[in-house]
């Protein structure tokens, strides 16, 4: 937890930025797996952390502007409680940590905000993603589940704060990356043909718990890299195989760190390989180059689309004119996704709150197949961490689905693309600080080029 | 996967049992941990997993015992999907498998219900133990959340048919147990002072993955073995500290292994450790020793609390007649928990269902604190699959809070329990099938005896 000056100052700002209203922050509970009290890790709301600090479950909060009060609703420990889950800090003392000299029971919030609407009083909200904040948003505040869509202004509000990240913070997200490093550099150097998919995943979450955090996000390891988020890890490494790890460790305090790489199975990339991955490698050196204040992130993803279309040209996979094909989303074929995305507290950060006013500060999003899916489009500015994370893949259904369709018939080579049906996929990603003059990678450097790679196999 | 005729025998027996009515099946859905598309890793419902067999998200399932029908709801992928989450056998594909041939897209589902409604029929459905349930209840049954208790003879005829394991049940709870064996053989030898908890959750937990299933419970290790369920990972074991571990790896179909042991930072247990741990040793091997169809557990938990009482009485921290002392409950205070519990597709069985069912057969369970925690208490069956774990703890809270309550003084020594402090605890565990004439341990010997145990270290 950083010092209660932190939580306080930030508070202080969002309600200078607020300037009236009663906000709302619904602190996440525990969520039971096969049975209540099964219980899947904790994990409290980001939001929540970032503005009062305290990883406990049964916590909401409310700050009430016109009112001039900060309260952390809780209860405190049952004898069965102690006996069963150990001792905590009371609510008061968790409390004084972040700040906030008032507290009150659980039970007396949902009269709390049944006053403040009888008085006229406008309750903020955030989207809810959990459907416990749901049913709490129902029952509280009397709002059909269709229409909990959140209050605007306290989204920008926050959205405003998280998206500048402090010095202190980013002392924190580097710590993640540096772990993160050390779990891909573990798994390069693990990675043997006959290994399953599931044996480098074991391994290398295991660096993330044993550096006494957890994962950030859903382990991807895997020969199918050509899935984006594939989650599946049952299969066996065969000689010939690319393998592709996205993985990435979350400190104990909850910030991310975010990382890919994509490596053969054997000790050397075979000739095709090293041809696709020299591809998006120069996709990668010319984005990270191009990062800057000032630049959109859109701008950076369709230079590094260009560099992979005259890449993929020159391998008989593509045809015709780059600009017109990114305009047109052919490229999407292979790059069906971003550049990357913010990172913070949340390893797509604050993606609950809504892309358009995380990545595109309110700005509407595009509708084509692959350009919907950035995450980030809008102009950098300093304090902004974001992923790079450009990457090639070759899709079978994608490829039969377009090609039936007569798709792009201009600037696609439907028969040579056949030919990589089996290729799979390559993505490289790295995690950087936009600073005042350029940006700055966060983390141990992880192997990038082919000989680096080679190098540690 | 279990051959399709398993899980069509299941429901046939289900709907024997029940005769009439419409059953309905709510499947677990992805969970978000700080926004949506984060999730947690799947969890399909054990309920779901017994008689439909697929582990997707988004699934449901209605058997309809008056029309004769059985319907599993769901939808197919996108493109999105399958370029983001991969292929996936169709609906149909997937249905087929477990001897469904009917199925629906999950919009139809809430008509379905209506139209059922309508007719008369009566709905059962069992009770929610994760919030997207209840809304699921709350919208498509109109049932409000504080009463959404579930059916009970629908209830009653799972419990039924889940706390009879069947060979092929056996088979993989078994392969769960040996997975869960060698992560504690893996802890035994790893642990050093110096080490930090977390360090050995996270290497066994490794294990668990690598072995292709997960973890079936948020695992316990720990130097502050008093603390039942200690989830707390982050201390450093120091020279002179005893490790609590309770852990279990759950296949990659669901079944569960459950197994604890206890033992020293340093290569030998202390001469106080040794005269606590051979108690609960005796409590342990006197349990084992008296498990056969025709006993209640309730009365192998009271030999193993007499067991208990007569050696803290030689240590004297207790003092005063077995029996009344175990009838009183005194002895909860260094044993205030049950003996075991009901294991099968869940680390506690069906405890979703209810203990009362489950483990009681319908009977009221004690309120006496310590009893009151009592998991399963019924009449032992061939059959049954069951955990064998008595502890014994000195958990200062409440030493201090009976004492000053002047709680069983005829009982209980408090001057001398002020010595032990700061001793932890210690608990045991391993899993029992019971048989026509007796039991059989479940997977490989974990060391149980302290000779064993320093002969692992």
């Amino acid at each position: 937890m950083f010092n209660k000056e932190t939580y306080m100052q930030r508070r202080a700002q969002l309600k200078k930025t607020l300037g009236s209203g009663l906000l709302l922050f619904l602190g996440n509970d525990e969520l039971g797996l096969n049975y209540a009290d099964n219980n899947f890790r904790y994990r409290q709301d980001s939001t929540f952390l970032y503005y009062f600090g305290l990883s406990f479950a049964g916590l909401s909060a409310i700050i009430d502007i016109d009112e001039e009060k900060e309260i952390i609703f809780g209860d405190e420990l049952t004898i069965d409680d102690i006996v069963w889950m150990g001792i905590q800090p009371t609510l008061k003392e968790k409390s004084d940590r972040v700040g906030i000299s008032h507290t009150q029971p659980s039970a007396s919030l949902p009269e709390y905000l049944q006053k403040a609407v009888a008085k006229g009083q406008t309750i903020h909200y955030l989207p809810p993603y959990r459907p416990e904040h749901k049913i709490k948003l129902s029952e509280w505040l009397h709002i059909p589940f269709a229409q909990q869509e959140g209050s605007i202004p306290f989204i920008r509000a926050v959205v405003n704060q998280r998206n500048y990240k402090t010095e202190e913070e980013i002392v924190e997200i580097e710590k993640a990356c540096n772990i993160t490093a050390d779990m891909h550099v573990a798994a390069m150097k693990m990675l043997r043909p006959g290994m399953k998919e599931y044996e480098i995943a074991g391994a290398i979450e295991a660096l993330a718990f044993s550096a006494g955090g957890d994962i950030s996000f859903p382990t991807i390891a895997t020969i199918n890299g050509q899935t984006l988020h594939n989650h599946y890890h049952g299969n066996t490494v065969k000689p010939g195989d690319l393998f592709l790890l996205d993985a990435g460790a979350e400190t104990a305090m909850g910030y991310a760190g975010d990382m890919s790489s994509t490596f053969p199975a054997d000790k050397k990339f075979t000739t095709r390989q090293r041809e696709v991955y020299e591809i998006q490698n120069a996709m990668h050196h010319t984005s990270v180059k191009a990062l800057r204040p000032g630049i959109t992130y859109m701008e950076v993803y369709e230079l590094s689309a260009k560099v992979m279309v005259e890449g993929l040209k020159s391998l008989g996979l593509m045809k015709g004119n780059a600009e017109d094909i990114v305009r047109e989303g052919a490229h999407a074929m292979f790059y069906p996704h971003g550049l990357g995305h913010m990172m913070g507290l949340d390893v797509h950060d604050m993606e609950n709150l809504g892309e358009v006013w995380v990545g595109y500060d309110g700005q509407p999003k595009s509708t084509q197949f692959g350009r919907k899916s950035l995450r980030l489009g809008r102009t950098l500015e300093p304090g902004f961490v974001l992923t790079v994370e450009p990457g090639v893949y070759f899709i079978p259904e994608l490829m039969d689905k377009w090609r039936a369709e007569k798709k792009f018939m201009d600037f696609l080579n439907y028969d040579v693309m056949e030919t990589y049906k089996d290729f799979g996929g390559i993505r490289n990603e790295e995690d950087y600080l936009i600073t005042e003059s350029g940006a700055r990678r966060l983390g141990k450097y992880i192997p990038l080029t082919p000989d680096e790679v080679e190098a540690m196999r």
